[in-house]
C-alpha cells in the first residue's frame, strides 16, 4: 500500500473472490499496524505491530487462535492462545533474536496501559512471532531495542507499507526479497459482508520453488540468473489472521489451517526449518476482564457456510505472500550478501 | 440408582458440592440412559447407550468435546467431534470387539430416524465408546448383536442401575467388580442453578491401589484377601460428561480435562493399557443441522468462574467411580474368573 | 497399473524426484493393495484392504502415525496409533456407513490369526478409514458385508489397479470420477536408497478448482461442459503413506503434514465436509508385541535431511490424486447420477 | 537438600518405589540446577537454571517433550520442541513478567557458546517456563536482569536447595510458601537401573485442598489458623521431568502427563488460572546438531513396561511438591503479605 506498486498493479489476480477496500488486513475494522525499520550496512531488522482493535485489548479481549504448521520456531503466547482461546495484547512481529526484548517491551507497554497487571489481578499474555534474517542482519548483534517495539506500538495506521520494511526488513523468500505483506477478502452470505484480513512476514522456501497464480516462476528466473543457494535455509513464515466474522476458537483454527493451501500454492513445501504459524482473531465478540455474569451471548459463524471463508483464507494468505515478495526492495545486507526484489524478475516472468 | 445402596449411603461424601437430585447424569434434563445386559456363566457383557437430548439429535446437535487421557482404547467418532465440536448421535459403550457392531447398529438406527442421511445430507457421525471385559467376559466369542444395541438405545430412563450391568457387566477395576456408575453435582453462580453429571464405565487399575475418600483402600483389602493378581491389566475408562452450562466445545474440553483429578484421586495412575477417553456435551444450545443464518447466537460461560466447574467435575467423577463399584455384584464369569464387589470389603474398610 | 493408462503416460510429470518401479505405495517392500468391488446399477461400492507387511503385523507391529487434516470423518484407530504410535492390523478402506462392518470383520480377521487376543493379551486396533459415496452409491444400503472385507484381506497384491475399483468404485473427486490412486518417489541420501509410496482415495472437491500440474484445468472442463454441480459435497481424501525409511511416529507425523501442500496443488481449499486423514507407517522397525528388553534400538532417521521427505510426500500425493482420477471410468450410479472420467477431458486441456 | 529437612524426614514417605540417592533431579547423571535469589522487603522473586547436562546442549540435543495441563501460562520454547522433539539450551524459571529478559538472557548465553549461531547455522529455541509471584512480589519493578539469569546458569549444582530459593522466592503453594522442590525415583528392570528426576516451581491451589499422602491437611490447617483466602489465585505449576531412561518424545510426553496423578493427590483441581506445564527430557540419547548419516540409531524403551514409569513420575512429582512447600520458609513480601510455611503447621497435621 501507501502507493506501493502490487501484485494486481501487475495485472495478477489471485483467486476468485472480491478484496477489501484497500486489499489488507486493516480492512478489518480497528486493526492498525505500525513498522520500525532498522537498516543499514549490516543491520537489516525491524519491528511490526498489529493492534487487534482501538480500545484496551486486555480488558476487552477477542476471541482468538493460534495454529502451527510447522513449529521450528519460537512464537510467545501461543500455549494461552490455545487454552483460554482469547488474547490480551497487540501481536509483535521481530527477528527470533529480539523475540525477548519483544516480550519485555510488550509486558511494560501493557502495564503501562494497565495499572491493575500484577497488583489486583494477575498478569498477561504477551504475542511474539518472529522470523529469522541472518542472511542479511546481523542478527547476533540483537539490535532492536526496546524504543523500537515501543515506536512500532505507538505509530500505528490502516494504510501501511508492504515489502522490506519493519520486521520485513532483512527477510528473505524464495531466494528473493521478502518480508511484511497483506491482502484480504470480502465474504457474502444472506446480503451481510465479512471482512478475511491476512498479514504475512516472509522468510521461507528455495527459489526454484516460487509459484505465482499456477506459473513456475522460479524455475524462470533459476534460467535468468543462476542463483545463489540459500545453503542456510532457516526460514519461517508468521501469517496474522483478523476477521469481523463472529467466530470460536475452534471456528478460527479451521479456517486458519486454509493458510496452508496459499503457501502451497506458492511453491512451499513446509520445510523443516521454518516456523511457520498463524495467529488469528476476530473483531466480532469483546471477552471482558471483569466479565460478572454467569454466562454471556457471543454470536458464532454458522458453520455449514465455512466453505467460503476457507477460500477465502487461502486466497488472501497467497496472494499477501506475493505482495511481501513484489512491494519489497533488492537489499544488500550483513557480509555484502543481497536479495534481490521479484520486481527485477516479474516482467520476464509474465511475458 | 433403582434403590441400590451407594456411596453416600454407606457414609462416605465425596467433595463439598451438594449432588443434583438423583446424583446421577440424568439429573441434567433429557439425558437418558438403558442398559441391555448379557449374561450367562461365560457371557458376562452388554450395552449401556446415553441419549443426549429427548428430541432428533441429528437435527439438533449438541456442542461437545472428547479428551482422550490415554489413548490405548477404540473410541469411534472423536475425529469429528474434534474438529466440529458437536454430536449428533447417542453414545454407546460396549465392549471392545463389538465396537464394530455398535458402529453398524447405531449407523441403522439414525438411518431409521433420519431418511435424508445419505440422501439429501451427508453422512452422521456415531459415537461409540469401549472397554475389555475380556476377564469376566468371553470377548472373542463376540456376543453382542444388532438387537441387544437397539434394545439398549430403545430402553432409556433417567433413574436406571448401577454396577454390573449393561457395559459394564463384565468390567473389572481396582482389582474388584466395576462397571457403571454416576453422581451429579449442582453449582450456583449468581444465583443461577447448573447441573454437570458423570457417568463412567470403569475397568482398569491394580488393587492395591484404591483409595477411597483419602483411605488406603486397595492396601486394607490386600490384608484382608491375598488377591488374585490381575496379570492382564488392558484395562480401560470411559467418561461421559453432561451438562446444562452453555458452553463451547473448549470450555467443555477444559472441563473434561478435571476427570484426571477425580481418577486419580481414586488410585489410579491412568495406566498404559488404559483407554481412558472423556466424551462431553452441553444441552444448552442446539446447534441446527439445516441452520440458514449467516451467524447464530450462543450462549457460552463466563470462563472467570469456570474454578467451580473443574471442581465439581474432579468430585463428579470420583464418586462416580467409587459408585460403579460399591454398587456392583460379585460376579463369576468366564474360566470361573471370579471379581468380588467392593461391598464385601466396605465394612472393613470403613472401620 | 495392470496396464491402465496413468498421468505420466499423457506426458505429466508431478515434481522433480524420480519414482519407483511401479509409482505405487507397492514400492515400499512388504506392502500390498487388494481391491473387492461392489458394482451394479444402483450400487458403487467396495472395499481396499491395504497389508503393511507380509509377517503376522499383530505380533510385529510397525511404527505409525495419524494426521487429520480436516476432521468430518469418521475414521477408526487413530486414537492408538496416536497414543502408541503402532498399527498392527492391516487398513481397510471403505465407504462411510460400512465401517462399522469393516472393523467388525477386521477384529475376526485378527482373532482368525491371533489366538491370543482377548484371552491370553488384550484387544487389538482395528484400523479403518472411509469416504462417502452416497452420490453414485445407494449408500443406505449398506451392501458391504463381512465377505467382502475378508476377499479384500486375503486377495493383495503389489500390481493393482488404480480408479473406480474396490473403496473408490463410487467417489467423486472434483466433480469428475475419483477413486484408487497410487504413486511412489526414491529419495536417495550418502548413497542409501529409501521409498516413500502414498496410496489416495479420493472423493473431493469442486470442479472447478481443480489444477493439473500449475494448469487451471478445472476451469477448462467447465468451458467445455456446463457441469452439474455437486450440491452435496461431503468429500473425503484418505491418505495412507508407506515408507521403508525409518522414523519415529513424530517423525512420520511431520512428513504426514505434507500431504496437505499435494492436496492444495491439486485445486483443494481442504473443504469442510472433508474427512481428510492420513495413516502412516514405516516398515523399517519392528515393535515386537512380546517384546522382553528394558530397551530396544531403533533407526530412526537423520531430521537435518528431512526437507528431501517433505518434498517428496507432495510430489506423490499430488500424483496420486491425479492418477486416482485418470485411471477412473466415467461411471453412472444410482439415480442415474453420472460422474465423468477425466480421461475424457485430458486431450482439451493438455491442449 | 542442603542439610533441609525434607518431608521424609517428616516421617511421610509417598509411594512404594524407592528414592536415588539424593532424591533429587539431580539423580540422574549430568543434569544440574542453579539458583538466583533476589530478596528484599518488596522484591521475592528470582531465577532457577536447569542444566540437561554437562556438555554443550546446542551441539548435543537431548529428546525431549513438553505437556500442557493447563495452559493458563506463558512458556516459551514448547512450539520447537512438540515439533522436533528436542531441547537444546538449559531451562530457565522465573517469575512471569521477567520471562522475556530470561529469554534474551538465554540467547544471549547460547550465543557466547556457539559462535555459529545466527552466522552459519540457524537460530536456538530457549526454554523459558514461568509462575506468578506478585503476592510476595513487586512483580510490576522487572527486577531480575541480564545478570541474575547468568548468575543462575554460571552457578549450578548436584546438591542444591529447595523452598524459597531462585524462581521459588516469592512462590505460593496451597494459601502457604511454596517454591522449588524436588524428588526421584529409581525403576529397576531386567536388573537395570533407571533414574527419573523431578522438579518443580510450586504456585497453585486452595489451601483447604491440600492433601499430604492421603490426610486431608489443608482442612486441618483451616481450623488451626482461619486463613487468609487468596483472592486472585493465579498460580501455576512448572515440572521439569529428567530421566536417564531411553525414550522418544512420544514417549516422554506419555510419562509427563503422569505428572497430573501426583498433582492431583496433593489437592488440585488444576485451577482455571494456573499455567501448569511440563518440560521432559532423556539424556540417554545425544542428537547431534551436525549428524551426517542418513539415520542414526537410538535406544528406547520398552513401552510394554511404561506402567512402573507412571508410578515413578507420579510419586515424584507428588513428593516434589510437598518438598518445596515443607523446605520453603515463612515469607513476608510486599505490602506486609505473608505467606506460612507448612513447617509450622506439619506437626499438628501429623498428631
Amino acid at each position: 500500500m501507501k502507493g506501493q506498486k502490487r501484485l494486481r498493479d501487475y495485472g495478477i489476480k489471485i483467486g476468485e473472490i472480491k478484496t477489501g477496500k484497500l486489499n489488507s488486513i486493516t480492512d478489518v475494522t480497528g486493526v492498525k499496524v505500525g513498522h520500525l525499520t532498522l537498516s543499514d550496512s549490516k543491520i537489516k531488522t525491524g519491528v511490526t505491530a498489529i493492534l487487534p482493535h482501538e480500545g484496551n485489548i486486555f480488558q476487552n479481549k477477542l476471541i482468538a487462535a493460534s495454529h502451527v504448521i510447522n513449529g521450528f520456531g519460537k512464537s510467545m503466547g501461543t500455549v494461552q492462545i490455545n487454552e483460554l482461546g482469547t488474547i490480551e495484547t497487540p501481536i509483535i512481529l521481530t527477528n527470533t533474536l529480539s523475540s525477548g526484548v519483544a516480550y519485555d517491551s510488550l509486558v511494560k507497554y501493557m502495564l503501562n496501559h494497565n495499572d491493575e497487571i500484577g497488583r489486583t489481578t494477575g498478569t498477561v499474555n504477551p504475542v511474539v512471532c518472529e522470523c529469522n534474517d541472518q542472511i542479511l542482519n546481523n542478527i547476533r548483534g540483537m539490535h532492536v531495542k526496546e524504543q523500537h517495539i515501543m515506536m512500532a506500538l505507538e505509530n500505528v495506521y490502516t494504510n501501511f507499507e508492504e515489502g522490506s520494511v519493519g520486521a520485513g526488513t532483512g527477510m528473505v523468500c524464495y531466494g528473493l526479497k521478502g518480508g511484511i505483506g497483506t491482502a484480504s477478502r470480502i465474504v457474502e452470505i444472506n446480503d451481510e459482508r465479512f471482512t478475511i484480513g491476512m498479514l504475512v512476514l516472509t522468510n521461507f522456501g528455495r527459489r526454484k520453488d516460487l509459484i505465482i497464480d499456477g506459473i513456475k516462476a522460479g524455475r524462470k528466473i533459476e534460467d535468468i540468473q543462476k542463483a545463489m543457494d540459500d545453503k542456510i535455509d532457516k526460514g519461517s513464515i508468521i501469517m496474522v489472521l483478523a476477521t469481523d466474522i463472529p467466530m470460536t476458537s475452534r471456528q478460527l483454527k479451521r479456517i486458519s489451517k486454509r493458510t496452508g493451501v496459499g503457501l502451497a500454492r506458492t511453491g512451499s513445501y513446509m520445510g523443516h526449518g521454518s516456523g511457520e504459524v498463524v495467529i488469528s482473531f476476530s473483531t466480532a465478540n469483546k471477552v471482558s476482564h471483569y466479565e460478572k455474569e454467569a454466562t454471556v451471548q457471543i454470536k458464532v459463524f454458522n458453520e455449514n457456510n465455512i466453505d467460503k471463508l476457507f477460500r477465502a483464507v487461502g486466497e488472501a494468505t497467497e496472494e499477501a505472500i506475493l505482495n511481501s515478495m513484489i512491494c519489497a526492495e533488492t537489499t544488500k545486507g550483513r557480509d555484502a550478501n543481497v536479495r534481490y526484489s521479484l520486481k527485477e524478475y516479474i516482467g520476464e516472468i509474465l511475458k
